[in-house]
């Protein structure tokens, strides 16, 4: 196997693609993330990664809650928009056409069209570079029942989930075997 | 759209899943993990977050060095291998039959067989609850010719990616566009 040695770049993927929602005296925005991840089984926490220079950062540090919303693929459009134009000058509800619904746990609301919304409020800020680290508790998982499978679970395939690599949008798809099957398929 | 809450928990998906590597003593590990993310562009850096109780944990603590190594799915059963059992006691190498080949900036090996190695010194370690976050400031990637394309630039559709949902291992497939595909359709 050759290998080429690259310079130092930010070369994880897939990597999940969201659509983060704050509000503050009442105006709601969105902004698109890639820089998301789980980092925490218990307590359940995740963190996004945010430019100083978004305006979103501004409202997490003020605010310090925000909802992670996963879209389906047909949301596609919707979130590629919300990552293209600054919540300083446009309403990116008004914009997408996307319906904002009041969350459980925060003022923050959800984007009702995403079938997995999931409530955080801000435990840490990191000061890392380009980008800060938002370290968030999550409070609370909202779902759409039409997701759900027979035990109350989330069915990723139900989602049509959509991930991130490279600078492009993947669709996942076939499911390739549970976490485990190794050491089952050994017996 | 109906929506029921649910209990918070890591809901985030779909997540990355790699074999992170580190050495100590000359004897290399592997970990399977899936709570992993990109957290900044500039320096690039990426974070991966590992239980106290592990044996990579000591590891990564003690010489806060590590590759990320992301496979194709063809290296499913040998990465599932890798999350089941405990290095403390298994050499992973020889139980998967997978190539610890020479990183260029740490004394941690890559994977060879794993067609994106990114190379990661310690920046930072979080205590979070029953996971530490450890910040990696990637300090090179290296990647197998035979996945670059024309521009010498991955193209993950060649690396056949895997991602994580659920507890559940799930091909990426098609490319659905690019970042700013809606900004060009506008015009």
């Amino acid at each position: 196997m050759a290998k080429k040695v690259l310079q130092a770049a930010t070369a994880l993927f897939p990597v999940p693609i969201v659509m983060v929602t704050t509000i503050e005296d009442g105006r709601p925005n969105i902004i698109t993330l890639a820089w998301v991840g789980t980092v925490c089984s218990n307590p359940p926490m995740l963190s996004i990664s945010v430019r100083p220079a978004t305006y979103s950062h501004g409202l997490l540090t003020r605010t310090r809650e925000f909802v992670v919303n996963i879209p389906g693929a047909g949301l596609l459009k919707e979130m590629d928009m919300c990552g293209m134009v600054s919540g300083r000058d446009t309403d990116k509800f008004a914009l997408t056409g996307l319906t904002a619904m009041p969350a459980s746990q925060v003022q923050a609301p959800l984007i009702a069209e995403c079938p997995v919304n999931i409530e955080c409020r801000v435990k840490e800020i990191i000061h890392l570079g380009l980008h800060d680290l938002f370290i968030g508790e999550i409070l609370a998982v909202q779902v759409d029942d039409a997701v759900l499978d027979e035990k109350g679970r989330v069915d990723a395939a139900k989602v049509a989930p959509v991930a991130f690599a490279g600078s492009s949008y993947w669709a996942v798809g076939e499911c390739l075997g549970d976490m485990g099957f190794s050491r089952r398929s050994q017996v």
